[in-house]
């Protein structure tokens, strides 16, 4: 992975600014993605709960990476100030290290610091949570973020396109979902983004289907959605392929309303536009064509270093689209006795409207 | 993946017990790991800041899944007790329930609840937090579990007997690392039980090398530490290999060093022996040869849903072996200007030693 150090500089140096129009001293960064964001050290953690390191972000001093030995060459590649090394004394290490820079407040994450650690820190200091102080800033993405991006989409883009090939009635989902896997992987990505759905059938009806032992039909419908990651970056898109001669009637009424869903939502989606419309829009069209109750899960998501960020394309959205957003936009429709069709598309964000990516 | 229904159920029967034993009313379960060994319903989460569900198992009554309606198939595949579905408003919907449930104390997880999460169930309930609970279960495999286990080790000897003839001088660390995880793929593995390390040359210093563009060499060392996922459960080996016409003699002194440090741990290991003294028969022995610090990390750990789980095989260990438990025994030894050899068997505590796996 080339890494271009300045460009992690400059973003804690936005961090450095959104600290101190809070007035918040410092920032411990625990979020795995965040840290990455911050600094280009480790963007995964080897399990849930266990960390590869953290960060702390002062407002107007050095910042510092805290880590334990097994990282310590990885991180002296990435990071010319201040590290930390800790050992199986974790929680004292970086308390005492929290504690000698005396400040009045240091702020956390609520969200990606476990009770335990949490209580352990507040015996050294007083911890002050903060809401999304990293991820408000990952939300517009970069020159070098959208390069990444582009690139990871090109990669998933591809990988779309071969599949219709490699989908051959009798395979297993699950041969199917490694098929998927390894025209990623041979396409330069480091893994997936997220493990690969492949429905089957009545099984494209489910969300989150795990792909099995259920073979692909001679004829009939199969819901693919799969995003590799590259250089860092996550892809995300769905496609539901049509296996056999003829797609059924149906197959090609219910896909008709739902590219036409997607399209009218990506020529709604510009700089200022409320998120919650882009939501509406797509229900309403549904709801004339009396399927609306079949669109079951939100219209998009953001996607960058995770993929699912902010912002959500929900009805609960009180926010714009902002030029930097990268989304995806995935209506589908689903009937359990049938199946369903779902296809997506990531867009991002430019000054007058959107590109897909 | 085969699932015995009555295996989560025997598991958690033995929760319920420790429950009882403490005086503790609930558990909320929200650590993965922990939902799928009682439930069976769902191992990983998509992201870690992204739960697919919690369980509240009680002392004395019934049992409850929460999850979200994207899992509301899945879970009641496997899960006969009561589901409680949230969406978006999720802590309101299982706060509400906790609430309902009116337990005198309810534990929870403070190593897999973070503090965000926390917070909110603490304006509808006290929360008690516990110790590892159901990872103290964890430790002692059962004979559903043994059997896995076995089946997982089994494909991580394979690939590693596989490795020598794919592992061509002038290949990138990064595709010998992609080369691993196919044959764990096509040999059945679900995944990856943590990303695979391959250190060429100097490289082999680094405890936790990624895989870069560094070729392997012609002449020299390669040391591969990797494990799959086989019917959910995890296996972890590490080998040193030599590639060209004959090893340095360094190497094969090195060599000879750390299996015979390897050797002498695992004949140590039986039934109610001292875990620590592993570790320290093992350093006693290096400073015998007057490497010891060149040992610079623990002697193994507990291997099972998750790679790294208890017990840890360290000096701070205060535990004994005990029948059941499936640890590694991964003595190394590092040099930062020559590379590295580590060798990693898993074995398993028996009734009157143990046994290579």
């Amino acid at each position: 992975m080339d890494v271009d150090v300045t460009v992690f500089e400059q973003r804690r140096q936005a961090l450095k600014e959104s600290l101190r129009v809070r007035g918040l001293p410092a920032l411990l960064v625990s979020h795995a993605a965040n840290r990455w964001y911050l600094s280009g050290f480790e963007l995964a953690d080897s399990q849930c709960n266990e960390s590869a390191g953290w960060l702390v972000i002062t407002a107007h001093g050095g910042d510092t990476l805290l880590t334990d030995p097994r990282f310590e060459e990885a991180a002296r590649r990435v990071w010319s100030d201040e590290i930390v090394i800790y050992s199986s004394r974790k929680m004292e290490v970086v308390g005492a290290f929290l504690k000698s820079l005396n400040p009045p407040a240091l702020g956390f994450e609520p969200r990606s610091l476990c009770v335990r650690d949490y209580e352990r820190l507040r015996e050294f200091v007083a911890l002050t949570p903060t809401e999304g102080l990293v991820e408000d800033l990952r939300v517009i993405k970069d020159a070098d973020e959208i390069r990444r991006m582009e690139a990871s989409c090109v990669l998933n883009e591809r990988v779309m396109l071969a599949l219709p090939e490699r989908l051959v009635p009798g395979m297993t989902e699950a041969q199917a979902s490694w098929e998927v896997e390894r025209l990623f992987r041979e396409g330069g990505a480091s893994g997936l983004a997220f493990p690969t759905i492949v429905g089957a059938g009545v099984n494209a009806a489910l969300p989150h289907a795990e792909p099995g032992q259920d073979r692909l039909p001679a004829q009939g419908l199969v819901l693919v959605d799969a995003g590799g990651r590259l250089d860092a970056y996550c892809s995300d898109q769905t496609r539901t392929f049509w296996l056999g001669s003829e797609p059924s009637d149906r197959f090609r009424h219910v896909l008709a309303l739902v590219r036409e869903a997607q399209r009218r939502a990506i020529e709604y989606i510009r700089p200022g536009a409320p998120i919650a419309e882009s939501y509406h829009l797509v229900r309403r069209f549904f709801e004339e064509h009396g399927v609306a109750d079949r669109f079951t899960h939100g219209l998009g998501h953001g996607v960058g270093l995770e993929t699912h960020e902010a912002p959500s394309l929900s009805s609960q959205s009180r926010d714009v689209f902002r030029p930097g957003m990268v989304v995806t936009v995935e209506p589908g429709l689903y009937w359990p006795d049938w199946g369903g069709v779902r296809w997506e598309h990531m867009v991002l964000v430019t000054e007058d409207g959107c590109r897909v990516l």
